[in-house]
């Protein structure tokens, strides 16, 4: 196999006391190529396409960090395939979570990374340093008038990234083509006021052509960025985005990924998902559950996932970690001191219960966002 | 909320010690509507959006089975947005787990169920009464006619479907428009010589449009029906297949589903994922994991999937159940009277290392199902 070109993943594997770690791994290099046992195919199959384990590291009794190097060509150049390599069929084996991926040696025509990053968005808006914030536009139910009405407070108050709720389809309350002229208005309106250059981000998830349609639409309509959900739309989706001439810049959301990284022992890593994952397809931001917020990630989950979208070790540009999900307004000094200021804080709830209202509670985040 | 559509969703509920069922109730209805504190809310945005508890049930001291409604406009027509409200942002909250839904309540235009089901595919197959033998085209590394060599000895020996191992992609090895060729070629060769209709069934997962190439090839080729991964094609995929005039039968694969089953406290039920919700995307075969085989399900899961894929308490035509996965050649006549008749019975690695061959091994389990 050294004379073909190849990939590693990386697992963490739960053992039971009475499996043995060298079976299971072959049986995952089996699994996830040929899908037959080692006793029904040659050897010329078993060298040249069967993975094999490269390094086997025993971390506790019964857990082990394990490599194993997959041909290339096993994948061709699809990045369903690519999924399907990567936890096809062991989603069902218990005790198997992948933690990394020689992200080097996987083809751009698979996963492109963002088009932008860190730097990229910086640079468009015009923010050299500081930490970013970001809200979310809500609830539904609202009309697409309200909801402008709130983006318009939200951008003369100086928040920078006004997304649509991932809530926010294309409802009767809201339709989308209605939200997004009312909304790309209303704070294009608010920049003028300002002098500053507040983004409006539509969620445009939906099956098939329609995202497409949405996407130019948003695109046309001059919105900063456009939202997805990565976990409930092709895998391809922000790849292909990525690619586009003068593309518009990618949140990832994380509906619906809940089940990938919920159980410790089975899944994704959390900095492998949102972090390593998401800016491989293209997220140049990716929005995740804040600690100790009306979910269950503590603070080093989300270190380490901030650490999966800005570490150096990929060849991908950088993706801004984007905690939200119970960020109160009142701790986000506390947060930017202990994530840093390449992070976007995304503040929804808490915006809305200011007693002075939206446009003051923003204001107060920009004033502590420029003072850091 | 009376007055307009609504549509229900039911979880199984994991409180620990120190929640309340009632708080996590609400926080769901919240979570998965609005988004934001009861709070911050109007009592007209109360009433016509958030979601209400219709039905609570203690099971044992932690546990509980819910129903809440939900008002369809939420929703609107796409199943993007049905796939974030069922299970958006509660995917990331521990002890929530999606056991049904009101499906009579969801328009088709969202999720149209099979266009065949099992009586539609026997019409198309001509086998009345009896269950069904399917095999997997393997290992990854074969050519296409390494491929069609043993599709020509499968249909000899009167497998009734005989798909692609779901590792199959368009791999340099075989690639797909070649592999559809030759196997269709070499399905049709021994169907001339048997009298009998195996169908080839190509695994068509792709990115984007190129997944639309494969399955309008696979038609125009003749292939019987088409092998799809839900999991990491878009949603929307098997449904738009299924309203294709004179579409191709829809195999659906559980490749990269094993999160959403995996965790007894979250996600989907075996019987909701792989029976009823891609029975409503509009799978008319649905394999899963077979107990005692490489995986963990038990019998009495496959049991519960079984049902989901036949039960008549749903406005959709039926899902053929198709166990697969170490199911063993010398075992089936035991699952046949477990499972009954209206079964596919996926047999992979145990065809293949009979000693006389895979043409005899496919003899001995079309006997056998002649039998019953």
């Amino acid at each position: 196999m050294t004379a073909s070109k190849s990939f590693t993943i990386t697992y963490r594997i739960l053992v039971s006391d009475n499996e043995s770690i060298d079976a299971k791994i072959e049986g995952i290099c089996l699994e996830q190529t040929v899908e037959l046992p080692r006793s029904v195919i040659s050897d010329e199959i078993y060298a040249s396409i069967v993975a094999k384990p490269e390094y086997i590291h025993q971390v506790s009794p019964n857990n082990w960090i394990v490599t194993a190097r997959y041909p290339l060509a096993n994948v061709g150049d699809e990045i369903t395939q690519f999924l399907n390599v990567l936890f096809g069929n062991v989603s069902l084996v218990p005790g198997v979570k992948v933690i990394d991926v020689s992200w080097s040696d996987v083809p751009d025509t698979i996963l492109p990374g963002p088009a932008y990053g860190i730097q990229g968005i910086r640079d468009k808006l015009g923010i050299p340093g500081r930490a970013l914030s970001c809200t979310a536009l809500k609830p539904v139910g609202f009309s697409a008038n309200q909801l402008a009405g709130l983006a318009f407070e939200f951008a003369m108050g100086g928040i920078d990234l006004i997304k649509d709720d991932h809530g926010l389809a294309n409802q009767v309350y809201a339709p989308f083509d209605e939200r997004l002229k009312r909304c790309v208005e209303a704070v294009n309106e608010a920049n003028t006021q300002t002098g500053l250059s507040s983004w409006y981000i539509p969620h445009v998830s939906a099956p098939g052509d329609e995202l497409w349609r949405r996407y130019e639409l948003a695109r046309a309509e001059g919105a900063g960025a456009v939202m997805v959900c990565p976990q409930f739309c092709s895998p391809e989706v922000m790849s292909d985005i990525a690619r586009q001439e003068n593309s518009l810049p990618i949140m990832a959301h994380p509906a619906f990924s809940g089940s990938f990284i919920m159980d410790p022992t089975h899944g994704f890593s959390l900095d492998f998902l949102y972090g390593k994952l998401w800016r491989a397809m293209g997220a140049d931001f990716s929005i995740y559950p804040n600690a100790h917020g009306r979910f269950s990630f503590t603070t080093q989950d989300c270190l380490d996932i901030n650490e999966g979208c800005r570490t150096t070790n990929v060849p991908y540009k950088s993706t801004f970690p984007t905690p939200g999900g119970g960020m109160q307004r009142e701790t986000v000094s506390n947060w930017l001191q202990t994530y840093g200021p390449d992070t976007v804080f995304l503040i929804g709830g808490s915006l809305y219960r200011h007693p002075e209202g939206i446009r003051r509670a923003a204001l107060e985040i920009r004033e502590l966002l420029e003072v850091y």
